[in-house]
């Protein structure tokens, strides 16, 4: 398992020539990758000050449903262990600590980059969304999608898949060390009307032989509707103890 | 298998309000949905005459993979029954006969629309893509993603998913009679660096039961090295015949 966990780090190695060999790592404590303080998930994603633009905040598109869900969620935060995440333009900027096998670094230049989530920054033509964290394995994504998302007319349809990938990949970083997506199945049950809001509720449901397996059901507020379900295999990373923010 | 298939037309009605059946339409025989005409499946996308901008032509931001691969399948136009398919923002501009099921319909509006894959028109840092088509079942991507489509640093990941499930859409819709995604699996083998190209070979497996059964292989020019494999499945829809455009 573990050998075939890490064919697509064994893999990296032959791109480009990038020779750097796999680093395979020890088996890990599932009960130590689950870390219990609700602080944790927000370090390792953001250095404490930052002057950064949080994206996951309201804006005047936002729809009545995704307002009023997010200040519910927010109320949460304050007594019942739920974490708001907030998100930036660009991985590069605040990732603390996420490493990629040896080999793959990359420089660090100053061009415009941007995560697929965050590549609209005009509001709400794109991906409008609030990630909250329920430590050690749950959490809600609010997502309201833009007519720039658009599949048949009316509908956004393939964003959902983004969004799901974006998800797992979130929570998988924070649930346990790192992340690589290995696989992502999922099941379409209803379109997705341009504008609407949907919420999202992921699980990590075990870690086992350094791969995280997750589930996911996005669907409508009242929970009437389902949009999709999905789930996803992520391989572990080594991760660097205490370095600082990748900028 | 077809009560099953048509599960996601009979939710659809659920949807805010939208009360109209689904349509059931009779089994279809797979000889009639796979055209022969290398001129059909153009005009399935777009009238003759169009003003409408073609964005899967060359820019400047096209690495001299993507450019000389796409010249190469150009001149495979010529004589070996391959269509280059033109790509326009949103699929509302210029899809001929595309509907959906009853009481799904959109209003004609003419808000800034734009499909998920052209959502980005900075060229060079969104999705560089251009489609050719070789009837009755097979396809190639050409596919190069740009800045904004970040994951890991320096590595397009989720916008892979992105587009498997455009080309998936695309084929399902030029091969069978219109779509809609049921599931999509995908096998993520080696990271994409950002600004790389992508040969995606989309086949067609199999037309049963109203549903279209489609495999893709992602990988790099010189096949060495595989980025991802993944399989779907589309429903078929009915389609009105000689319609005219949804503009």
């Amino acid at each position: 398992m573990i050998r075939r966990g890490f064919q697509v780090m064994a893999r990296l190695g032959h791109h480009r020539g990038l020779l750097g060999a796999p680093r395979v790592l020890p088996r890990l404590n599932p009960a130590s990758a689950f870390g219990s303080s609700t602080d944790s998930p927000v370090s390792k994603l953001c250095s404490e000050k930052t002057d950064l633009k949080d994206y996951a905040l309201p804006n005047a598109s936002w729809c009545s449903d995704l307002l009023s869900l997010y200040q519910e969620f927010l109320e949460k935060t304050k007594s019942s262990g739920w974490v708001k995440l907030p998100s930036y333009k660009s991985n590069r900027d605040h990732m603390q600590g996420f490493k990629l096998p040896s080999g793959l670094e990359v420089s660090s230049g100053k061009g415009d980059w941007r995560i697929l989530t965050r590549c609209i920054q005009v509001e709400g033509q794109g991906y409008e969304y609030v990630i909250f964290f329920h430590p050690p394995k749950k959490s809600v994504f609010l997502f309201q999608p833009g007519p720039y998302l658009e599949g048949p007319p009316g509908f956004a349809h393939g964003s959902l898949a983004v969004m799901m990938d974006e998800a797992f990949s979130k929570i998988a970083y924070l649930a346990g060390q790192g992340l690589l997506t290995q696989s992502l199945n999922i099941r379409f049950k209803n379109l997705i009307p341009v504008g609407s809001l949907v919420v999202m509720d992921i699980e990590v449901e075990k870690i086992e032989d350094q791969k995280l397996y997750m589930s996911c059901i996005a669907q409508s507020r009242d929970q009437k509707t389902v949009y999709a379900k999905s789930s996803g295999v992520f391989l572990q990373l080594q991760q660097e103890e205490g370095s600082s923010s990748q900028k």
